[in-house]
């Protein structure tokens, strides 16, 4: 039985909570299948296409079993069916992530077959999310023990502009 | 790949909430080997061959990637190891539920490469446990949408008791 | 003693939730005024006059004692104060809604003498909000299980435009 | 209509907040009936009828409509069918409260009609519970913001021996 | 030793909370500093010069050890250092505002050997927020109970223009 | 101005998170007093006077600042009085530990002058807590990440008579 779940994100930018759950998640199933998702009640820094190379790049020593994808429009589940997945994880740093989750895994669950599981963050890593990372990063601050070197270059161009 | 997952609890008894999320287990991971543990701090009312037994009977139908075993003693994270597993599954139901199970899957993470994983309820058995299911059946109340027959029988004459 | 409740909301549109707190509020009171409120912090998908008829046309089996209205500016609590109420209803998926409500009952409390009370979701309906299916609606998923057949008929219509 | 809900609870013994709660139920509701109940799990410091003699003391004054009961044995929904309630009333202090309270309160409405409703603590008083008082008073500390004279003077008493 | 803490926030307006919280941090460390910050997610109604002058105005008796400034930009622990802070305070009301603002309090521990601490509010405004006394005073509702008179003017002649 | 916090706990026995949140209060105030205190409703491993020598032993290198006491019976906040303390310590690993400490936090404040202020653990022992550090040592499993080297001996002597 081959084993597929997507692991589903804004990853604007990838942080290396993210890589941390990626690399977990490539240890419980035989194939993981990143997939980066258009928000449209957020504003990203990065295109759908650079977030996608940037966590490649970030995520190249983590496996052999793991691919990447974009999603800029449709529903997850009918994504994650045509990939053959059957199960979608989500990282939670706190049960905020999870209520915030929560019911859109619902959802999903009603809309297909496909299970949400949640995988706990590592706690060196359960403050750190994107949001906070440009945060920091706008204001001066140094943001190197949250993502990876080629994410934090990518940031400052990005943000200096 | 083989992915083997394990779904420890105290199952003291099994009940429908139990059921459904071992069904969806079983649907993500190659084998799922059901733990029934030994829990000190509380007073059970059936032993682990009970309720293993218990569980066995009314999970027969969910599918033939299902195994059991109990652990009166021991870690967790080293039975895991022995049956092959690098995953535990911990179902849900609201967020204190995982509020007070998160310390126990960080510590089992650091004793072994062991990941816990959180699948949600269904919401119509989100509310369904075995302590409440114990208290509605010793005060008389119908519990039958709770859990199966077997069990509902097994709980009638050891609460009459 | 006449009691009389006001069940207040965005209600952008209606769901099969907020029809299921409805119905179980209109066995709690002698009256429920449903009160359909603007909320300047979100951009609506239907005027008040627009939910109100699709609320009314949704509601129309779930009991005599239910009326409806709109409130497009003014504070809440003096409205419910010329309907005759002393209570607010709301309806709660998770406590999650509780802690986003609760200061608002806190002052209403203040203001007036007007109490909230907090009405648990039916765990089959827990997880549904308007948002979330429009989200679904949006992006070609199937909502018939979130909504009725007119409200999902508007949804579509307002969404294709 | 006659609308009738229960409060139900140990009230070992009643706070303040506990009348805060009762007095504006009372004001809900056409009648609103206390029911002390046996809690197996704890070890109360007053036999049922003391509780629901100090209840009645500390409540004199709040209104015509209440009345008081209690409860040593057999569901609470059976009890209050027999008192025609259609609701069940649950003050709480934080969200922590309706996490404990919710699942009892779904069991409550399968097993019957009966609803429960979450009506919030004053803030002033949402601190304040029986177990806290009586270590408060046990450790010789100043409780008398928290219960009414006669209950400090009867938990003073029972406290000493 | 001398002990310093900032107290950072909007403050647009100050709120009695707020006060409440500053009054029992002075009793605390040697100096408090209330630092008015700038929040490019908020459309303010005041300026900081503005919150500062209104923050000022209303705690000019809260004691001899509290200093005022603002922080038009730049990371706030920079800011923290230069005025020789070695803490950050936090009111909370509820839990809810913890989750929000741990993330940060763990990346200016990061980024600085300053700690925060999180002081809880009164309970009798425990429910106050600037937003809420913004949406009271534009509803044309009684909010004299949540901020200083002088506060108070001020919001009535910024909202009625 | 001396600024005197107390820093109470079963503490049974210490463990790393408890001396990281003790070197970080060290920083924020003149004197910090470490409070050992009897907790009734709890078994405790080790004697107050055995749990002080653990700590003390523990923390030797944490500051100059740094005194201990232990605490039989009476109220927590006369103890904090005698000692001039105007503050409170209380760690917190998730919002859940101050959901649970808020009430207490709150009764103080009423019973004296003093304040709790709530420090957060390091995410690195966010997960620790002195009851599961007894579990993993009394199932055979590696603990020395945990606690300190003289407290794990402890333990092992402890927990294998």
């Amino acid at each position: 039985m081959k084993t597929v779940a997507i692991y589903p994100g804004s990853f604007d930018p990838v942080t290396l909570g993210h890589l941390s759950v990626l690399k977990r998640a490539a240890g419980l199933f035989s194939e993981v299948v990143v997939v980066v998702v258009h928000n449209p009640s957020k504003d990203p820094l990065f295109s759908i296409a650079e977030r996608v190379a940037l966590f490649e790049a970030a995520a190249k020593d983590l496996g052999a079993n793991i691919r990447f994808s974009g999603l800029a429009e449709g529903l997850l589940v009918d994504h994650a069916k045509s990939l053959g997945a059957t199960a979608i994880i989500k990282g939670f740093r706190t049960t905020a992530d999870i209520e915030y989750e929560l019911p859109m895994a619902q959802v999903n669950r009603d809309l297909s077959a496909i299970e949400t599981v949640f995988v706990p963050a590592e706690p060196g890593y359960g403050y750190v999310s994107s949001s906070l990372v440009k945060e920091v990063v706008r204001l001066g601050g140094d943001a190197s023990g949250y993502v990876s070197e080629s994410v934090l270059t990518a940031l400052r161009e990005r943000l200096s502009q």
